[in-house]
């Protein structure tokens, strides 16, 4: 159920993804797609990301990161869509979003061109929301999933 | 007690740290001091690694990254200095340490204009270490913590 | 595909479980089923386990608790199933899984009259496992999710 | 700096901590002080609490509980203060506090005739807490730690 606006809004989202959060640029961190059901993150292996170079691996630094950036995206999702509120008031609240405690668990070998972070809400209330994310590689391997606490008022 | 060829020893590691491990180079990490009871970090902050650009907060995936790092470096001294290993060896030991899982809990906005990362090990064995790290800015405000735990064989 | 002896191997966990383990018994934990690809433990609310009286709530430790134990015998279950051993050598085994650490998140109030956690491997090696276990109460509501770490060795 | 009335309230909260939270008396446990710079919570082996009875461990499920309680607490004790309540008030927030996540690290085997959980404040807010506890045995070993987040208002 799209509500008018709803592409303008993804758009200033998208728009402040990268130039108010200058690190997700650095990563080179792409908003795939984006509803309060999940956010899907993707970007593509390069050598500045490796945490080896011998066995080509992205570094779990990369990993914790894009975990913590699509869940809180999730998060934010979540919470905007509760509230009625002006696409100013939801630009506002999207800068107040912050990550209260992050868990990574690293499961495989994080090898492969490009990566895939996809994050749903477990929880979400007025004031925390809690998130899971799967980040998968471009074979489809299990790579890292990650569990993290935000305050979203 | 330094052992002889400890100099040595660290010098390669440091080596390592930068060349075998490019995004370590990407945040600008450095180390400051390394021994089985104690690793420091530390990392000057630039535009890039902000997560809020109005705020100037360092985004919370430099925090992780850090904080992974520092607690993996201190993993990996306690498990070589349990081993009677030449030199060979414990730089091989060093390519195979690797992140469970971490949790970091994010304690305060992240402003400052260097940070230090500080990494202890609570528990360190054959097989698995467990590592608590705090993170702490120029003006000495605890900004986060994290624990880890790593395989070191 | 059951191995000859497969029903005795799980009788004798059974019994294990119970009379090894006393604090199983004083939760009222009950294993439902048990193979490497999913393990399920129940209990019944009983006021003796309330965290909250008037609200009627499992209290939070007999949650984490559960999860400790459920997620446990998953990792258990995937590491022996690896191994080439004589029923004496798994059951050795069995006492020898110990928890590396825990994270769980409570995500709704735990009312209910029963629950049911159910356990899968994440991660699994001949040294650590990592499992995730789903706890819901008897009308299907997802009361608590957890991640653990375990020695499997 | 004791407020009029500040024993009162202890007693008041130590009588809810068993009357109201059945499970804590189950586990025995039993609070040695409680102010908002940290609170103390012990308790006593018995065959009950036992997760391995020839190792004569107690329950990792004992450990996450402790844990969880004397976070809680602290948690509790550092919000309430915070504020400008009546007793009654107190006593509601009391109520409501609740754990978002909890990540325990279980560092030695948990042998013992007496444990003891100490627990302080990481970040303390209107909405959220963290706290970190450390349980240690009758002869001062670090059997484990853990850090929780908490809603306090």
């Amino acid at each position: 159920m799209k509500k008018p606006g709803n592409d303008e809004f993804l758009h200033v989202i998208n728009e402040m993804f990268s130039e108010q959060i200058p690190f997700n640029t650095l990563l080179g961190l792409s908003i795939e797609s984006m509803s309060p059901g999940g956010v899907t993150v993707s970007f593509r292996m390069r050598d500045e990301l490796m945490g080896h170079r011998k066995r080509r691996m992205v570094h779990g630094g990369v990993i914790s990161s894009v975990i913590d950036v699509t869940g809180g995206l999730v998060a934010f999702m979540g919470a905007q869509e509760r509230m009625d509120e002006t696409l100013g008031a939801k630009l506002e609240r999207f800068g107040r979003v912050s990550t209260i405690d992050l868990r990574v668990d690293f499961l495989r070998p994080g090898t492969g061109t490009a990566f895939t972070a996809i994050a749903r809400t477990l929880r979400t209330g007025n004031k925390v929301a809690v998130t899971r994310t799967e980040l998968t590689n471009d074979t489809g391997e299990l790579i890292a999933v990650g569990t993290g606490s935000y305050t979203v008022s």
